[in-house]
């Protein structure tokens, strides 16, 4: 950890020193400054979720129709409904979730979308072009990307994996009733128990800020214990369907350019001057590829 | 992830149903609550920090001398001549830390703490009690439990791990200038990158909310811009120097107990009604020891 801001800008100085300086050691940032054009790919907007709150945060939230088509799509007509107008983000749990949505669980869903929606935890691995990480999981036998998403798989099965910012569906205890009404987003540890247990739909891409800087709820699990306290949401849209000024221009990392090898790889053998021992490994979730924004 | 509060209460209502009802699986909770008075120790006062915060926040931080001697004996002797009172949390960096103390690095130590301290990154085994979680981990041949800390292992060496809500002691590119003037805690996932890295000496058993639902840092790595935006530190002081009506009264479950071995082995093998498959394992950070608050 670095004690404070003005060594840290040495060592970014440093990085950017002229070739007849001794080469530096890379580090993930250097990779990313370095990595050609063509390693990053845009982020669609076909399936990107914007949600602006109360105060004037935006979260961008792109969706998993590979893993999830049935509850992608149901979300998807919700939002272009503009269902979640007006609703709230009516939990957070510290150390664990926040969750947004209709608190009150009855209002009518619109044309489009269903009330019950079989569950989606898991899928064929064939058809998906599963790029393993070589390092050890707790959870899973073999962890690894499928584009952007951070998969773990089990033989001839595929499943997203609860990561910090991965967006998921809220249910009760029947394992079909997850539908899109309350969603909620990993803010501390991954909770990968959760894995499996319930429908994964995508991942918050920007704007994570504005769902884990908030106060915690007091109610049990986190809930607010009064909607004067939840934050409203103004507004959910697809990003194409907003006016072109007004869309995020996101751009990814692809996991399956060499730019992303070079990242993941550099970040579990980190060599540059602040550290005396490299990892030798990275878990999943520190694994999920970069984004940036294009001003 | 529970929908809506409503089946939730049912479900914690059902667990503690009369006994002629059918038995309900055993929950996290309620292994927690049906554990005897002796598996739970109170936190003892004498190595345990308190941090008070502008708008009230309090925060309970435990330290490690059994790992980091020369760190937490330091970071004591700061506490107790009152050298972080007045300071300022400076940096929040989304997905990652929360950092605390001296932003212009300059503030003289008090007598008793000294500037320069050799690297506590890991020790001996031996002497530890270690307990092994009998599951996989990333990035170390062995993680278990030591009393409340989380340790990994590697032959005769252990070592503390990044988990959240881990305190360590911020430093620049020189491994033996970490002396407790900048303090952090993982906000995130865990950053077991950082391991053997850097000297870790505790962990927020009580407050983090004080410490993770702070607007995040605009500067570079999520440093604040401008001290105006840092929230200032009242008052840090070890607990035994508070008065009686003071002090923090917590207890932590005993690593060594059979409720500790029970609440383990239960999350990571979920059968309760909301789980549909139980993970069959879980990771070191997602086991550390709970803490309850005695009133």
């Amino acid at each position: 950890m670095i004690r404070s801001l003005t060594p840290a800008l040495a060592l970014l100085v440093a990085t950017a020193a002229l070739a007849a300086d001794p080469p530096k050691p890379a580090t993930p940032a250097s990779v990313l400054e370095r990595a050609p054009a063509g390693d990053w790919a845009p982020v669609p907007l076909d399936h990107l979720m914007v949600m602006e709150l109360a105060g004037g945060g935006r979260v961008a939230i792109l969706l998993a129709p590979e893993f999830a088509p049935g509850h992608v799509g149901n979300i998807e007509a919700m939002a272009k409904a503009h269902w979640y107008d007006g609703l709230w983000i009516d939990r957070v749990q510290d150390g664990y979730v926040t969750q947004w949505g209709d608190p009150d669980d009855k209002k009518p869903l619109p044309p489009g979308a269903v009330e019950k929606l079989p569950a989606e935890y898991e899928r064929p691995v064939a058809g998906l072009a599963f790029k393993a990480l070589p390092y050890r999981d707790t959870f899973a036998p073999q962890v690894g990307l499928v584009g952007p998403w951070p998969v773990a798989r089990d033989g001839a099965t595929a499943w997203l994996t609860h990561c910090y910012g991965m967006v998921g569906v809220g249910r009760s205890n029947s394992p079909d009733n997850g539908n899109g009404m309350e969603l909620y987003t990993i803010i501390a540890q991954p909770a990968r128990q959760l894995d499996r247990n319930i429908t994964v739909v995508g991942r918050v891409l920007w704007g994570m800020e504005h769902l884990t800087a908030l106060p915690r709820g007091q109610g049990a699990m986190g809930f607010y214990d009064a909607k004067v306290k939840m934050l409203p949401i103004v507004r959910v849209t697809m990003a194409n369907e907003l006016p072109a000024s007004d869309r995020p221009h996101l751009e990814m990392l692809r996991s399956d350019s060499a730019s992303f090898d070079a990242w993941v790889h550099i970040k579990a053998n980190r060599k540059d001057d602040f550290y005396v021992r490299p990892a030798g490994a990275i878990d999943l979730c520190s694994a999920l590829p970069p984004v940036r924004e294009i001003k």
